[in-house]
């Protein structure tokens, strides 16, 4: 048998500790499986007295987590402290530039500096796994870059994250608004007492820029993703979407096209028809569309000490193993530069609601707005009529460019009789 | 760049042509992905002559397939003709006795012979892959014994079967019989004219038992799985089961236990809040419950040109990357022998139909007749009433074993009231 596989693992938070778990409980199945051992030589983090539950007192402790990268026992660095920059890059960087190899979680480092890392480690031979970083436990990245490797994949899409979801689902479930959902998911833990990360989309648009990375083969543009989050999401637009056969959830969508390539997250309307639609709770998927594989759909628990320690022990193995494969589907240097679509070129389906106020005329000066942008109404629900109360009125409009659609909305909004701003929701027939 | 690898390509059928068009229309792409060119060097298949689309000019054509094995430019066989035995099985043996890697689809001859075609690539360090065996391009083979790799896998199960899924998503939605619906498939092709692969649980037989060795790192032991198929499951049974909840699925599970490895094939009534109750039509969806992973959902389309040529293209992919990872999980010599859990011995809930005549006394027998075998009684059904009349009745029975819910079924079909045999489905609440 060869040589041990030596970790180290810098940052001991719940994903450190449920890694350190399942190599101490899992030692000899992963050993098997390997070909070789995997032990951890040696951990770092913040607060070497905390409580953990766990023993870690065979392992090199180190104060300072930047040791780690010139570790001599350490073949692979395990980053595990987080953040875009700061010390978590500062570390791969150094243990890249020391040989060792690296495995991270670190969604945000990757969607920012995820290209250049990319090149960093294949100059220096090493690999840069980040199984963990995107959704999970579910075994995604390895799908995209090896199970689906033959194809050509025309777009990636998915649920990222999960607290977004539990919200939606409770809303839905429930019949209880978001800042009520919101609040009891931050007393039970689940959302930060910051929570913009999450429900601003910007957890999800990380996760997106690195799905389309490994999915199309080009370079990583975080930048380039329209975000949207899901605070403007009312239960009366998830009475209206159940109503009209389907479910709000908040997506990210990655997908190439001759224009270039679309990335986007925001609130979505999806067919009750479509798998998706049903993954409710804190579970995130992904599906990916390949010109052979046709649509192949991921599902599991997007987080959690469990589930991440699962993703970051299969990368380990993949290391140990020798697995030698492209970062992100090609080598860094036959990354693509794609050119970004802009959101104002999207086409697709809308949703609108508008609160208005009956009055004389006000349906031939929306239907005049419509007209003014070439945007077609493909369907419009008004329940109940309550001569100067507002009431909802809900459109569908067909297929059409979102210039058009804003364009419409913005003269809308300018009528009397319209007493709120427009609600826009994308519908995606999926 | 590495030097290219060669493959042979035996069987041109639906999946051969796939492969090769895949290779013909994505070689660049391959080349980066792989880091060095893929080249078909060799086919072969019975009739030289047939009409394909595709040109095969530059291929040396091999008119005995068996010839690949010790064809000098073919570094990897493919093989795509099928069967347990036979010349797939010799073709495979041969290709490994020369050093040759060997890529398959052949769940059949897989099921029967994994441990020992393990064995001897193992011995012959060579590759043997086979994602292309299960699930089609649902890279679910590579996600248990790669991306999963670190988990304790304790069940794994799923939709294995596409024409059943067929079958049995038409007779919920369109309200047909099985036999109707079964002749349509014959007529468009999706069902063969003798069937009985498919529709009696074979095929899906042989793929539990696949995913089951490579989740659980166990010898491939297909004569214990248990099987029934699709014959006679009922439009009343479907009718029951959306009026308590369920679909019926027929389902390939496999699950470990301190009593052993219980492999099964059967209808199952599941909840349709599961996931896997939405999977319809031809697809195929695989699950599998890890301890640290949590449940993992795979869906995508179960067979086909396309995406069981993704599948082997993915093999090639790794093969060309020099991927060294155990056939099953864990090397050959170490895959365990579980003792087989008999179906008598299986523990569930049940869903029972009688057909009775109304007489007095009657469901005092059927009580009785449960009571005798020690099974309880959840719920039951009884819509109508008409004298003289058979009318169904309904029952659904608490987790019990199922020698005693036969034993009580063989009591109650001696009762003269009860005009049929009983029908027993087993609900998995998943």
């Amino acid at each position: 048998m060869k040589r041990p596989l030596k970790i180290g693992i810098a940052g001991l938070g719940t994903v450190g500790v449920g890694t350190v778990r399942m190599v101490q409980e899992h030692g000899a199945s992963l050993s098997l499986s390997a070909g070789r051992d995997i032990k951890i030589s040696a951990v770092s983090a913040r607060d070497k007295k905390a409580e953990r539950g766990i023993d870690l007192g065979s392992y090199k402790w180190l104060d300072n987590a930047l040791d780690l990268a010139t570790e001599p026992d350490v073949d692979v660095v395990v980053e595990l402290i987080g953040g875009a920059d700061g010390i978590a890059k500062e570390l791969c960087q150094a243990a890249i530039a020391n040989g060792k190899h690296v495995v991270t979680a670190n969604k945000a480092m990757i969607a920012h500096h995820g290209t250049a890392l990319a090149h960093a480690c294949e100059a220096a031979g090493v690999s840069f796994a980040y199984e963990a970083a995107v959704a999970g436990g579910i075994p995604i990245i390895k799908s995209l870059r090896e199970g689906l490797a033959g194809n050509r994949i025309s777009r990636v899409y998915g649920i990222l994250n999960g607290t977004c979801n539990y919200i939606l689902s409770a809303m839905a479930t429930d019949g209880r608004e978001f800042d009520d959902v919101l609040k009891e998911c931050q007393q039970l833990g689940y959302a930060e007492a910051d929570p913009s990360f999450d429900i601003d989309g910007i957890d999800a648009a990380h996760k997106l820029a690195i799905l389309a990375s490994v999915a199309f083969g080009s370079e990583l543009n975080f930048d380039a993703v329209h975000i949207e989050g899901i605070r403007h999401v009312s239960l009366m637009d998830m009475q209206f979407a159940d109503e009209l056969g389907y479910r709000i959830k908040l997506l990210g969508i990655a997908s190439v096209s001759e224009n270039g390539l679309e990335q986007r997250v925001h609130p979505c309307m999806v067919p009750t028809t479509s798998p998706i639609s049903h993954v409710s709770g804190s579970l995130n998927a992904v599906v990916a569309d390949g010109d052979f594989a046709e649509t192949i759909v991921h599902e599991g628990p997007g987080a959690g000490a469990g589930p991440t320690a699962s993703a970051v022990i299969a990368d380990v193995l993949d290391i140990a193993r020798g697995l030698k494969v492209p970062t992100f589907r090609v080598p860094a240097k036959d990354l693509q530069q794609m050119t970004p679509v802009a959101m104002s070129k999207h086409r697709g389906a809308y949703y609108v609601r508008l609160m208005l106020v009956d009055k004389p005329g006000v349906f031939a000066d929306i239907a005049s707005a419509l007209k003014d942008h070439e945007v077609s109404m493909e369907s419009v629900l008004q329940r109940t009529r309550d001569p100067g109360e507002a009431v909802p009125v809900v459109m569908t409009l067909h297929e059409t460019e979102e210039e058009g659609v804003l364009g419409a909305l913005a003269e809308i909004e300018a009528i009397d009789a319209v007493v709120e701003q427009p609600r826009m929701i994308r519908i995606e027939n999926l």
